[in-house]
């Protein structure tokens, strides 16, 4: 289903997009539901007359996940695309529903992948510990939490998970997949009553990222000591006692890629089985 | 309806009040319609175990119109005030749907006046003239503009509007009340495809900040000269030629007060009508 029935020389193209998670099953197709991936693909179908178009995404977000820097790609027959290309993007405009966008659209080497050549995902979750609840306008993207959360404790937490380790206390195990996962960046930071935790690896097992929140969120509520998310890596399988958080306040904000001249490196390097190094 | 039926001495509080207008049939009350002030009076009723209560308003906002500064006041038996008080806020939270908050409460001197103490309110209006379209996560208070707007001449078109000025081109007339305004700030600002125009004014007459925007959009789009705008200050009725921009793109953001001990001389001065200065 994934593949472009088509023959012949194929376009790779690269596609920025942003949506609003609230209303979607999640990314992946899954049948009886409205998806991003699907809605994008019956767009994209639509708008280049083929009977069918396939997605491979960076980061296949959960339902209610937000992202306004999605990546994904596709193959385009080159006589479609040298037709279309330019006009692609205020078409596709005119045609997706308000709630998801495609935000910029490119020509990539062959080698490009959104998937195994991604260096970095960044995303963003954000809580408002505000008393009154949380500002009406960013309802859809904000978990309300209704007391203060000690954020300098969960700063502190936040610290000690940065590195290369088995997440698998925080995933959801897929039978094969690894779960060790070079965590680039943790922190949390507060303006007012608005937080921020700002979350980079390489990339994410399922519900990992929640997971993490989750535990910061159980420090932060003075429910666990600060050592105690850190701890959760010497597990060697899913921890039950950290909470998952919302997806409504998770929003995949940015995928980073190296340049064109690396991008066949990087895809074949991250199809190998991650490992921790021995030591 | 208006008047708080008990008797004996009452404490003024000043709400501030944030809201998504999308499902708002507007601030004011109106039957059988869903408005901010109808679903507030009845959240402060039930909280504060009153009949009925009426709230006094800075900016009664046009249907669809976002708040995240509004400012109201009411009157609250003192022996309630008394045991209520200080939990009104997070009651509130409890009680009030999700898209409309009340931020803060405080007592006031009784001489506070939302509506007729206000030196000022300050509006934005947000565009979008990115052809992909408006952000989803922000598509409920932006409004998309399909061509690029030229923002240079959409400013320079906005400093002619500045002053104390009679902008009945802008409003709609009601029978006795006076157009004249004091328009304090009028700029036109883009960052990247996200365009804000911020409004300031002593008050607006109904729809002055929409028909303002609405003009600077013609300029925009270059189907009237930078001079158009402030042309329109020399007719004498409303300028059907002006077209009211759309009510989602624009939030009041502020209200701006005297010190405790000016207030009384303010809602004074502003309830004689405003007569342009004789030249």
């Amino acid at each position: 289903m994934h593949d472009v029935i088509e023959a012949g020389p194929q376009q790779r193209v690269r596609l920025d997009v942003s949506y609003d998670g609230t209303d979607f099953a999640g990314w992946a197709v899954q049948p009886q539901q409205r998806t991003v991936q699907g809605v994008l693909e019956e767009a994209l179908a639509t708008v280049l007359r083929l009977p069918q178009v396939g997605l491979t995404v960076a980061g296949r977000t959960d339902a209610g996940v937000h992202a306004r820097g999605q990546v994904a790609h596709l193959d385009v027959p080159e006589p479609i695309w040298a037709t279309t290309g330019e006009q692609l993007l205020r078409r596709l405009a005119g045609v997706l529903p308000p709630d998801v966008r495609i935000t910029g659209v490119r020509a990539v080497p062959h080698e490009f992948d959104a998937r195994f050549g991604a260096l970095w995902r960044r995303y963003e979750y954000l809580i408002s510990d505000a008393p009154h609840g949380v500002d009406p306008l960013h309802r859809h993207q904000v978990l309300g939490w209704p007391r203060r959360l000690d954020t300098e404790a969960m700063a502190e937490a936040a610290t000690r998970l940065v590195g290369l380790h088995d997440f698998v206390a925080f995933c959801r195990r897929r039978e094969g997949a690894t779960t060790v996962r070079q965590l680039q960046e943790l922190t949390v930071t507060r303006s007012g009553h608005d937080i921020v935790c700002t979350v980079v690896a390489d990339a994410f097992c399922h519900s990992m990222v929640r997971s993490l929140v989750g535990s910061l969120i159980a420090v932060g509520e003075g429910r666990r000591p600060a050592d105690w998310p850190g701890g959760l890596l010497e597990r060697d399988r899913r921890a039950d006692d950290v909470t998952v958080a919302g997806a409504r306040g998770l929003t995949l904000v940015a995928v980073g890629y190296p340049p064109d001249d690396e991008l066949a490196i990087r895809a074949e390097e991250t199809r190998v089985k991650r490992e921790l190094p021995r030591r």
